[in-house]
């Protein structure tokens, strides 16, 4: 996308200055709007046409039964899909006799612009109907940041040449018609996922309760508008099962407008009552419609004001990573700002991709970045875990485990892998989970949190390693038959990445627990299961192979053989997709980090020579066909003194979306590649790793940026850090002194004193790390395009 | 079943002395009647009851998209399902205004009799209506060894009290239906798989042709009858698309009788059009009314005298052992006899169970015994294989490797595995299928077969392991990720089995195109290619745990944790029922025979001191989940000096269906344990080994058994085992010389001169090898139910 012609390099906003259909649904993807809890795609405000019409709530979800050709016990039988719920950002436009609709007629002008410092998305067509008449539609279209069930649209369509009868019908329609998806047997059954509750109209209000047939939810959404126009002007509504309408009718002179400001509402649940589901949705309507656009509008810029306080990373060299990196961090917040009590999806809230379901990803990618930038985000996606715990516990004991075992994918908390190698396996997302409430404790100090939350998440986790492992006779503790990150490899034993994750897992746990003795109490656990965790965590086995001198991924890993990359076309990327698993699990092929990713997260584990050994033997087998990879190699290459490389996997990450490099951003974006820029430039370039909330940083930038700044929060403290070439200067905005270091020196910070260090150059020059033929990343180069500097918005 | 109170002890015949209704799936399945071709399971004359209808033509299948919640490349997109076809053994009779059924009125007398000398299944019921008429329903049907096409049927009624109206309706039912088989989602399509294409009836005779929607498949049944009744008999037929009827009425004095001769004829197609499959059944219809019954009867008998020649085991000391060796060794000659082109499913046509589909098991366990008493059968098999090559080929080609990949499920040659650990990844079956081509070859010197037929099976398999295997940097040839016989493990690095199995495989491949440079020539195979198939094999990678001083089955199988067998209860078993996969793959737990089979198929890789300790070991291990396991458990129990333990081990082999120990006899045999009953006894108990045609004998008997006398066939040679307690007599009986070994002494055999070896005691006494808890096998105890020796045939 940003290097397609209609897309312009600009800091604060991403801007298309016309409409190519053949992209219409990335578009949609890219210019998604979310508050964590509603999601709507960048549809037209007409509705068509289209990509994918997308509305979403995160949590809202229909069962299926997965289909088995071969059962087995344990698998699970009921799946969940996110669905398509009432689409409330509908606002259908007649010009004369004539439908509004950019595929006929003629655009004349078109702009999309997605404004990341106000959290809106303008949009302007000036459009000439085929009989000639010719309006401009504008619509500035906001997902509100602080009231969590709304989304909000001003909408305006102004006669450009001759009178023109204009009739505008704003719409809730419930099941949309989806294009057919590839012949998936599921997506009959998802075609009209809702079935009609209730519904009415009046004067500028109208509002649809749906249900859903198996997951047994209630939605509603509802609607009010004010709108200004000529006298003329008239209103009328109307409601059927699956559509809410309220009709404007009313002549415009040229340069006359007709505006209508468009409130949606929705409130869905589990348990409540219909009425009561309804009511939710009518209150925040309510509230919304009294607050008014322009409030909305102004809660929304200065929500956003404090975010980018806390958040933003200024880049001088490289506009386009500039752009990316803001697009970025405005998608996570966006996927997680009031996700309140519900997951993080892996796509957000911006398409159906991989079903709506949280993955690992999300605390393996998005909870660090959130820890520092919005941490109360990341401990409600915690308090989210928490929450399932009954479920994964249960899910546990039917693998005849102890403690909790968290899905590998889902929406409500129980498992929906079916093809349990890949999935199930992965019992590192436990660890994962116990590793993101480490580091937010860690953090933020939030004691309350790790007492209330913390301590649980930590001890099942652990209670699951105790009992996944076992003692060799005599010999170290074993964790046999798990899957690691990468998707290549599949149920060996001792994958290290899994294996040192499990030991801080248990060690973690063990600490907390001894923190709060109360809690112990009431979870059961004495001090002899602690001492166990202890234990295994000391006697933890990680394979090396001493011919090599390098860590396996996992046992075995090095033996065998290495993947015919010379043999293999461009075209046959992602492997997944043309090579069965069977030959990709027995030979030596990376999908992401796996390795490296043990030695981004446990760097104590491994030394600095091993580090370098490591990441040149994995470079050669990693093929990055998932999208988390390369901020995690970007961030060891820069550690290792790659800067150049890790420059060059920055910009993957930066761009997973923008460019589309995964071909799928049609079904919503990389949430955790997004997380990932934030990653390959803050413990990338920056250096920066927080061990226990001792921060570390080890600056160093590629000769193309001339400068990286950027603030993080820490606890109660805010941290900004401004780096050059030659030097970095680190200011503490707030709070007690704090102690970090630079390049292994300590140095300590009180409130804003600014101290600066030098940057030396790279002591060593390794030879470079060579990757797999045709799958070295894209050599950064710049100057790419010029950057528009014209101001759109106040930053 | 023979335990249950109904069934006698008796030679020669199963015999069920009254009808019991909650087994009467099981029995339909004991009942089963078959050649190779046509399966008539043992369902009453009259149709209902029934536990399960069934009715299979060889290869005749349905088609089924496979489902798959969370698709893979390569994964089987078809399956294949055996369908039950049209019904032609129904025979319903109205006695005066009644049915007749034996859930209403009173069975005075029923009995079943399956005559394994006949070939026939007789079937008798004395039965009083409600309304008090009585009469005598006699049937004996067979499924023809001689007439392939046909099955017959000659049914009689007597009127035993007061006289009686009888309607008889012989009839072909097309689309029965079938009871519900648990929720499967693919019930409902296969409830009418047959779509009607013809229909005729006229006079004594009837037809229907039907077609299958998408294998493409035309099915012709028709059926005549000759009837002998009092002279005011009156016989009308007709027809219907799923329904051929021959109604013949008449009155009955007491102690008269009515009979129906019934000849029903089959044909089917993927290729020929509709009118050729209708007239090759009627032809085959035509041919065997003019036969008739009684020459049919005598054409079985002949057939089965030759069969039981060659193939019987004569068994002193335990009636029970005697009776279900013989009625082993008859269904596995029905499973085989007439496939000709087809393959062994693994319930033979018994049952639907396991969709019809064949496994490894045929060539593993069915063929080693048809090739040393009824080698024919076994080269029609290995011909089927063959006719498979270039879907095996294809599939290969798919999974990125060279030469064939059989399937591990399958009934027209296509994979039909949908899960791919288990079962795609088990490529030792191509390797099993070398084996089985091997020792037929050796057995048979049939060098006309290696030529057309074996040496491309050998060759396409040498170079699946060739490319599937890989070369260590300067070590030894590796097969990585494969799944061996022990199902419950999956995707092990170097699989003892396997790789032993693959290194024969190679050699053989390589010896045989050396005998035979033409063939050689025609699949461009030069000899740097066999040479380096030789030099693969030569540097085969054997695992071996020092430690342990045994083999692990596969790399790193002996440091997993030990699955906790005294946790485990009675009701768990099977394991895969109530563990995920996941927890037993990773585990020290064995399904079945793997490491053991190893050294039964391939002893002299193996020391006598390996094979003691490694049986010990797996013993400890193994929990017999598969019907495959006891046999293999017999012959290495016996060869290390168990002999009693052997003996429990045969009797499982020998009970798995009669006594339904795997609780599924209803689905139909286990046609492989069956013939694992011939392999307990003679590589058991008798220790016969065939080294590349040359045959060895190290029998030793359990104190049980006074006697062990059996026959086989070696090429154009037969030859007689006679033994006792103490000695044990060799008696070839025809052909030229043979060299044996007689607990490891040269003897050579000429023609007709018996040649009497002694036989010690058992040399040592070893500890007995423990099996997990509740897991050792039942300890045969005599005597057990008294032998009926009621003579029932000739023999």
């Amino acid at each position: 996308m940003i290097n397609h012609p209609d897309f312009t390099v600009e800091p604060w906003c991403l801007r298309a200055v016309d409409l190519d259909l053949t992209v219409l649904a990335q578009t949609e993807s890219i210019f998604a709007l979310s508050n964590g809890h509603i999601g709507w795609r960048g549809n037209l405000d007409e509705g068509e046409p289209h990509g994918l019409p997308g509305t979403y709530l995160n949590g809202v979800h229909e069962l299926q039964t997965l289909p088995y050709a071969e059962r087995g016990y344990g698998y699970p039988e009921s799946g969940q899909t996110i669905i398509n719920v009432t689409n409330g950002k509908l606002i259908r436009l007649l010009v004369d006799d004539e439908p509004f609709d950019v595929t006929y007629g003629e655009v004349l002008a078109h702009e999309w612009r997605l404004d990341f410092a106000g959290g809106v998305l303008h949009r302007r067509t000036d459009w000439r109907s085929p009989a000639g008449s010719t309006v401009r539609v504008s619509s500035t279209r906001l997902v509100s940041l602080t009231q969590r069930a709304i989304g909000a649209i001003r909408y305006s369509v102004e006669a450009l040449g001759r009178p023109v009868r204009v009739v505008v019908q704003s719409e809730l329609v419930a099941n949309e018609e989806l294009p057919a998806s590839n012949g998936d047997p599921r997506a009959a059954a998802d075609q009209a996922p809702l079935i009609s509750r209730d519904h009415a109209a009046e004067g500028t209000r109208a509002g649809l309760v749906h249900a859903t047939a198996r997951s047994g939810l209630y939605i509603a959404a509802t609607m009010d508008h004010a709108v200004d126009g000529p006298s003329a002007t008239l209103v009328e509504s109307e409601s059927f099962p699956d559509l809410g309408r309220v009709t404007v009718t009313t002549e415009l002179q040229p340069g006359q407008r007709l505006r209508l400001d468009k409130f949606a509402a929705y409130g869905w649940s589990r348990t409540r009552s219909l009425p009561s589901v309804h009511a939710q949705a009518d209150a925040a309507l309510t509230a919304a419609r009294q607050t008014g656009w322009d409030s909305l509008l102004a809660e929304q810029r200065t929500y956003l004001d404090e975010f980018w306080t806390r958040a933003d990373i200024a880049l001088d060299g490289d506009p386009e990573i500039q752009q990316a990196v803001r697009f970025s961090l405005f998608h996570v917040l966006q996927s997680s700002a009031r996700a309140e009590g519900r997951a993080i999806p892996s796509k957000g809230l911006t398409g159906p991709g991989y079903n709506g379901h949280c993955f690992w990803d999300t605390e393996a990618y998005v909870l660090p970045v959130l820890t520092q930038i919005a941490p109360e985000a990341a401990a409600h996606t915690l308090r989210w875990r928490h929450s399932t715990l009954p479920l994964a516990t249960a899910r546990a004991a039917q693998l005849g485990l102890r403690g909790a075992a968290f899905p590998w994918r889902t929406i409500h908390g129980e498992e929906c892998s079916s093809y349990w190698p890949a999935g199930a396996a992965a019992f590192h997302i436990n660890a994962d989970i116990a590793d993101a409430v480490v580091r937010y404790v860690d953090t933020t100090a939030d004691q309350e949190f790790e007492r209330a939350v913390g301590c649980e998440l930590l001890a099942e986790t652990a209670r699951l390693w105790a009992s996944l492992g076992h003692d060799s006779p005599g010999g170290p503790f074993r964790i046999d038959g798990v899957t690691g990150p990468d998707e290549y490899s599949a149920v060996a034993d001792n994958n290290v990445y899994t294996n040192l994750m499990a030991q801080q897992n248990l060690r973690a746990a063990a600490d907390a627990l001894g923190r709060h003795p109360g809690v112990a109490r009431d979870l059961g656990i004495d001090e002899e299961e602690t001492a166990r965790w202890r234990d295994a965590a000391k006697r933890m086995y990680i394979p090396y192979d001493e011919a090599l001198a390098i860590h396996p991924q996992a046992d075995g890993f090095t033996d065998h053989q290495i993947w015919d990359f010379d043999a293999t076309a461009a075209d046959q990327y992602p492997l997944l997709l043309h090579f069965p698993y069977f030959d990709l699990y027995r030979k030596q092929v990376a999908k992401q980090a796996d390795l490296v990713l043990a030695m981004h997260r446990q760097g104590d584990a491994f030394t600095s020579d091993q580090k370098a050994r490591n990441f040149a033997y994995y470079e050669q087998l990693t093929v990055r066909d998932s999208s988390l990879s390369a901020c995690t190699q970007a961030v060891m290459a820069a550690e290792i003194g790659h800067t150049r490389l890790a420059y060059d996997y920055l910009a993957e990450a930066a761009l997973m979306d923008l460019e589309n490099l995964e071909h799928n951003t049609r079904d919503g974006l990389h949430i955790a590649a997004l997380a990932g820029s934030w990653i390959a430039l803050i413990e990338g370039l920056a250096g920066m790793r927080n061990h226990h909330g001792a921060l570390t940083f080890a600056p160093r930038l590629p000769d193309a940026l001339t400068r990286l700044a950027f603030t993080i929060t820490t606890g109660e403290q805010r941290l900004s850090v401004d780096i050059s070439a030659t030097a970095a200067t680190y200011t503490l905005k707030d709070g007690a002194p704090l102690h970090i270091t630079h390049h292994a020196q300590p140095v300590t910070l009180t409130s804003d004193k600014p101290i600066t260090r030098p940057i030396t150059t790279a002591p060593q020059t390794l030879p470079a790390p060579t990757q797999p033929h045709g799958r070295a990343p894209s050599r950064r180069s710049l100057p790419r395009r010029p950057e528009n500097r014209e101001p759109v918005s106040n930053r």
